[in-house]
């Protein structure tokens, strides 16, 4: 089977978003027309993600069937078993990501968080633990953590994600813009809000045409 | 010209930190092999990404002027002058952004925010002030804003969305998870952390083998 490409794997969860919207209207067949049009992507495009994931087949000028796509979706994204996460660095950003409670439903749940200053290690956000750095390798490796979400400043990340990875981390989820040097056992998915501006002001900048800016 | 794949546009602000990096480190010109290996793609990629937006050539062997490469990114990304924002929705996640300072160097800046509750408008938050809803028409329309940044819950996204347009705002950075119906005209740029979590796990997923999930 051909591997998932990023952007492919990325809509996912919004398929997910949408038919658990459907269900909630009361719809049990979900037509390839209306989900194309929803997340703005070509009919092809749906038919070939979904089949990639559900074994299910749609039925013609019918849909797919909404509960059991739900539960394939979920399946796949691994949703049923969260994964449990360190989150290091409890900055705006960091206690912002502890605050929001949302990531349970996307397959993350938070256990504890590290800092490298005494004002907030000892602390409690959000209901978790805020532990001094010296405290993570033992931690790591007490709760067989697997994964960590960096949230430090940029000129701390590849220390922390060096720490990390020498401690049995094999995910991490990087929110400091750098590009961290890690194994290749390791995987490391970067949120980078300045190559998301750069999409934006792109576009803008195409739509309002050049006497714009 | 072929346009830019998003992609693309997202590895711009990549070069340019690397860039900047070797600049303060000294460097003078810049191999296209060091660039390749430090953002993980081929020296192929590098190459056509940088003639697109840079005019001087490369030298052969010896790589790229280092100042006039920063010179034509931080030009083609718009960095030279900010593009000024509004934030709707001050909870855990609009607050962090507002204290975030670094968006200034990736071009944007925040003028002002605006939140429905009582509890935060009329305050200030990292030195902007928080507006009520009910002031956002005449300050879209006085301070000829363009863009805005959306960070209010899910249920009240999509309302928000259609009052910004209503009132002349023609670019939305989504970080609601939510897909926003707006007119064609009007450029979207989502931040869906769901999405990117979904990539996160399925490469953890494939690297750990499935004895481990």
């Amino acid at each position: 089977m051909k591997p998932f490409s990023k952007n492919q794997l990325e809509r996912y969860p919004l398929y997910l978003r949408y038919f658990k919207e459907l269900q909630e209207q009361g719809f049990q067949l979900a037509p390839s027309p209306a989900i194309a049009s929803r997340l703005g992507i070509s009919e092809e495009l749906v038919r070939k993600d979904l089949q990639a994931v559900c074994k299910e087949k749609g039925r013609p000028r019918k849909g797919r069937d909404v509960a059991s796509t739900i539960a394939a979706l979920e399946r796949f994204l691994g949703y049923g078993k969260p994964e449990h996460a360190i989150l290091i660095g409890v900055g705006n950003l960091g206690g912002a990501l502890l605050h929001f409670g949302g990531f349970a439903d996307s397959g993350l749940c938070f256990d504890a968080a590290f800092d490298a200053s005494y004002q907030v290690s000892g602390k409690q956000i959000a209901g978790k633990n805020v532990y001094p750095m010296s405290a993570l390798p033992s931690y790591i490796k007490a709760k067989k953590v697997r994964l960590a979400v960096i949230t430090v400043p940029s000129e701390a990340a590849q220390s922390v994600a060096t720490l990390l990875v020498e401690n049995g981390i094999v995910g991490i989820w990087n929110f400091a813009p750098v590009t961290l040097k890690v194994p290749k056992s390791v995987v490391v998915e970067n949120v980078d809000l300045s190559s998301s501006l750069a999409v934006l002001f792109h576009h803008m900048k195409e739509q309002g045409g050049p006497n714009h800016w």
